[in-house]
């Protein structure tokens, strides 16, 4: 059972993405990223990937680096061509412009398009809380989740991230996708042979199902909310669509040539409204009232967002980092093919 | 069975709030607003609350006429003090401050405080995608929701408004709350002395309860997701708290001397980053998908945000708004007491 710490894995992900081609800032960069998920328990954003952007720079889809350009740009906003370098690459640069704007100017919007996959959002909106400013980032992707009454996919997972600074121990960041569930759960019930409870997805036909294949077979996610609440997730889907897929020009998730990221990136400068001290005392006092509220029955522990992932992160820190055996044997063979001998 | 036009319901509410010491421009933009209420479908909204706030008048919770002031300002943001004027005037004049801001500078984020309860975001939103922006406003008010794995209430329900604009018939605009429900709707049920479906609330020890007495009774409701994923719906919970109870400095939910609505409000200029007849008709292409894609077994629709309401407010302009017998002898009572004889 390989076990690795993280540097390990950072390491082999940087030669393996610098020998296919990749500047040795970017190819770090992006390793970094992808094993931060690992670290924080988010495996299927990890090291994993590393064998899907090979492949997807070999078919030319991740072109490393491709030069970002801004195509339109005022003082507090801006548009940028990622010209699909590394969804992690464009995603970073889109973040720290926001943040230098919102600097300035209070708030700043950055809408990458030409962009692949980023990854975990809360990567890039905990840059801005970690400057003592809100981050907040949506994205849409290609087409998994039906709309509410619909059988048909039309959106997709459309995750929303919130990230705000305080003086808590943790980074407290809000990271969901308007579908009941992100696609990645389903993907794993599937590779492990189980069922998934219904309510998750529906079939070709628009049926419940609890059989994880039947959305391989032209199913469908459902919004958030579900049976009976479902108009929620899919009104909020629908607004991350069009603030990720229209206002940045990435285009929308039904389209059929859709792929990447469309990313819409705000930064709110908390200075431009009261004291960082001050917001941050009350962001912490607010999340001890809920921490310390009483359970209910059945409940151990209120969980805060962002707070499961830095307690795995500092386990694995400590423990390493568990890469399935199949998965490890992908990565050594792509390493031999790409001639670097020297991985773990 | 007592049926109006919405003229005779503003007049009605416009004499009862001049009466009751409001500014008539004031008295006259709240009865509008309560009437759209009642036409679009939300009579919870509606005309009913004309009694509670003459009562809020006369305990000086709601106070007409009162000067609202910019404490902090800069290019892209202001901070409101409502002074506790109506919700509905502070908002609007927020929201007319944040289209003016967006208009000079791509952004405008305005916050407001000391505000009582506005009515459906939904209304402000409007104003901006009017204006071709996009229009945010999420609001915060008493607590009444436990958060995921909690049985205490700590949030309140928390909605999310998105408009967009559009060239399709009715308005695009998003407006749900961050509970599993509005707290209104175990209200009406309770009132009617029908059971609510499991999920909704838990009782005061936080089991799940189908009995609408049971919130009123200690209990809670539950966030959006309920048992399963409710950590959705408390994740974007807390997003809103901080930013309509911490930002604008108006005070948390949980917090005991809670009252009114905090609200945070922003516009975004689409001109800034495509041209707006561009982007409302890739809005209006994303909507014809939706609305064309094919319905689930049991779906006769697949209903756009905003749309029913649009449908139910042409059919009531038409056919007139029903009131219920006691809310109209309660409101003739109040007119009467307050010395107005010529209401319908």
């Amino acid at each position: 059972m390989p076990i690795f710490h993280a540097n390990q894995l950072i390491n082999t992900g940087t030669k393996i993405f610098s020998a296919a081609g990749a500047p040795l800032e970017e190819a770090r960069l992006v390793s970094e990223l992808l094993v931060k998920s690992n670290l924080v328990g988010h495996d299927s954003h990890g090291i994993i990937r590393v064998i899907q952007y090979v492949g997807e720079i070999e078919k030319g889809f991740i072109k490393p680096g491709a030069r970002i350009q801004v195509i339109k740009e005022n003082s507090s906003t801006a548009i940028l061509n990622g010209d699909w370098n590394f969804g992690q690459v464009v995603a970073k640069r889109s973040m720290e412009l926001a943040i230098e704007k919102a600097k300035k100017n209070a708030i700043g919007i950055v809408c990458a398009f030409n962009c692949n996959h980023i990854g975990r959002l809360a990567d890039y909106a905990i840059m801005a809380s970690e400057n003592n400013m809100i981050g907040i980032v949506v994205a849409n992707s290609t087409k998994f989740v039906a709309p509410f009454g619909g059988k048909e996919r039309v959106l997709s997972t459309g995750p929303i991230c919130f990230a705000f600074p305080s003086n808590l121990e943790f980074p407290f960041v809000i990271d969901v996708a308007t579908s009941v569930v992100a696609e990645g759960k389903v993907r794993v019930a599937l590779h492990k042979g189980e069922k998934i409870p219904y309510g998750w997805i529906i079939d070709k036909d628009g049926n419940p199902s609890d059989n994880p294949k039947d959305l391989y077979d032209g199913g469908a996610l459902l919004p958030l909310g579900g049976d009976e609440h479902g108009h929620k997730g899919f009104g909020l889907g629908l607004a991350v669509e069009v603030l990720s897929g229209i206002l940045t020009g990435a285009g929308c998730a039904y389209e059929e040539d859709k792929r990447g990221n469309g990313v819409f990136f705000e930064v709110i400068d908390v200075e431009k409204f009261m004291s960082i001290e001050e917001f941050k005392k009350k962001v912490s006092d607010l999340i001890k009232v809920i921490k310390n509220s009483k359970l209910r029955p059945g409940f151990k522990e209120i969980l805060i967002p962002g707070e499961l992932e830095y307690l795995t992160e500092r386990k694995r820190l400590k423990e390493g980092i568990y890469v399935p055996e199949k998965t490890w044997e992908e990565i050594k063979s792509l390493a031999k093919k790409l001639g670097i001998d020297e991985i773990p």
